[in-house]
């Protein structure tokens, strides 16, 4: 990596002499330096990108936390293999490889040859009463996170999650971590009526009594998800190696938090997609000075809005290398 | 296509039933039943999209109304044959056709093969003092404009525009239409600062009070440009034709305005890309009642807020015709 600062100069007077008046692709050109900085290069690549779904369970299922019942992890993540889910047909749609990983659904392993086998338990614990899951756990799931986000020829990274009731477990993360209030965070996950939402509130209220506010891994421990802890991982993993990580929805942001608690350097590799419809979003994207590309109301994770963001990726860092300067193309500058 | 009120309802049967919470995927959603109602199909095909830069030159460049000299839109023609301008790399980014249309740059033909010749005359006349063109240009400009939007085999169709000085002839366009204020309107274009912000506006208004509000092609005889004209006329004709009319920024969309004055079922098929970071391009959206997909900062034109906003479309139509319902994966519906 170049001397930073001659960098820095460097790469703001490549973007300002294209073809363009100065500032007018506006947030792609954002993009464009961030891309280039984390590569270390002018002339960054941005060509392949792989989406790593992580599915776990979550013992806060039992409380009645979601919409749908837990058996649909399962089915969802069958669903996965099978082609038929809105992220299949995204990253088909958008070129971006696809990979599941089996963080630790309820029940006994898949046995998918198509399928990442790194179960940290059989789901988590209720944290209603007690820790979802040890601490030999969640470092287990970071680390089996880290290699994975580590691993691969990819340009960017995205991560999304599969897990019923892990709304609720993003909610804690991020309640406990920034200690913004439950009213704030609690939103409707796959889509609760005002009855069950007040329901939700109320058992989450009573899961936070049991401890104060925390530090990430003990957040983690107390209220975590298997799926989002190795995401988490997953995001230092791949931000150390140099990859571009492209965040998606409530859950991801929530474990794009705890990452960047854990190793700060995270956030910088970090393209916040979108905005999610879950009212809690904005308060963890504040949390992290995080501003979301696409605003589109999604609210269905899988990684489906950072597919969707995933062309903007690669559009910014075709402007850096492909698009002529005015010297180039003989383009007479302002009057 | 089939009766309007059953297709509407197994339209939204068949978004409903697809393996996600209803509606979680938001604007995707709404996006993917436009584009199967522009269709007539549920089973809508959104893998082509061919972006038409229109370029013509504005006599009120004179006035000084742009940041840049006239010779830029030339000079940016010659960019686009090239490969060199944002819209080349940002169209082979997201793997959409290119053409570019002379609609009237000042100046003899180009006599480039790449390029459509399509002039109308050798830019229009400064309409500060007169109207810009003549009644029979105005017809011309719309009717080669039809034959271009009708005309191919894209699923979609972008259009974009140069022309220095042409968010001039755009804001006067948008002004005499809708009435809203020249205030509101006038923006800074390629980049204006705020003494020449101020000055622009004097000049709109000077220009303004020739005429009173006007129907939309008296606003285009009056104040239009050959390029707008044309991009209007090509929305008309591609919207008849069962394309979707992907309308990029400020210049665009007081097109879009125009076309659907002219054509009011062309709204229909219109979706629109991104707000420009042009002051005024909210209020034509407004008149427009469009809601935009992208909200980027972007302030170039060509076309390249489309290209951006390409991809989401064709996400949206494999939604519907590649994920599998509840019942093809199996899975449970809500508690």
């Amino acid at each position: 990596m170049p001397n930073q600062t001659t960098f820095a100069a460097d790469l703001q007077r490549k973007i300002d002499m294209k073809t363009k008046p100065a500032g007018a692709l506006g947030r792609i050109e954002e993009l464009a330096a961030q891309i280039a900085t984390v590569q270390g290069t002018l002339m960054p690549k941005m060509q392949s990108c792989q989406l790593t779904i992580f599915a776990a369970d979550h013992g806060i299922a039992d409380a009645g936390v979601s919409a749908f019942p837990q058996e649909v992890t399962r089915q969802m993540v069958l669903n996965f293999l099978g082609q038929g889910a809105a992220a299949n047909v995204f990253a088909a749609s958008v070129r971006a490889d696809l990979r599941v990983v089996d963080a630790g659904v309820t029940g006994s392993p898949f046995n998918e040859p198509a399928m990442l086998d790194r179960r940290i338990g059989s789901g988590t614990l209720n944290f209603l009463n007690c820790p979802a899951m040890t601490s030999t756990q969640v470092e287990d799931a970071l680390q089996k996170g880290k290699d994975l986000g580590r691993d691969g020829a990819w340009d960017a990274v995205a991560f999304g999650e599969m897990g019923i009731a892990n709304t609720s477990s993003a909610t804690m993360l991020a309640h406990k971590i920034t200690g913004v209030g439950l009213d704030v965070l609690t939103g409707r996950g796959t889509g609760l009526d005002d009855a069950r939402l007040a329901a939700k509130e109320t058992i989450l209220r009573r899961a936070a009594q049991r401890t104060g506010q925390l530090e990430a891994k003990e957040a983690l421990r107390e209220y975590g998800g298997f799926e989002i802890a190795m995401m988490a991982g997953a995001m230092q993993g791949a931000a150390a190696a140099g990859r571009i990580v492209i965040v998606d929805g409530f859950i991801a942001t929530a474990a794009a938090l705890v990452a960047t608690k854990l190793e700060p350097n995270s956030r910088q590799a970090m393209v916040f997609a979108h905005k999610s419809q879950e009212q809690g979003h904005i308060s963890i994207l504040n949390a992290l000075d995080a501003s979301p590309l696409l605003d589109l109301d999604l609210r269905l994770g899988e990684g489906t809005g950072a597919l969707l963001a995933w062309p903007l990726l690669q559009a910014a860092a075709t402007m850096l290398t492909d698009m002529a300067s005015f010297e180039d193309a003989g383009i007479s500058g302002p009057a």
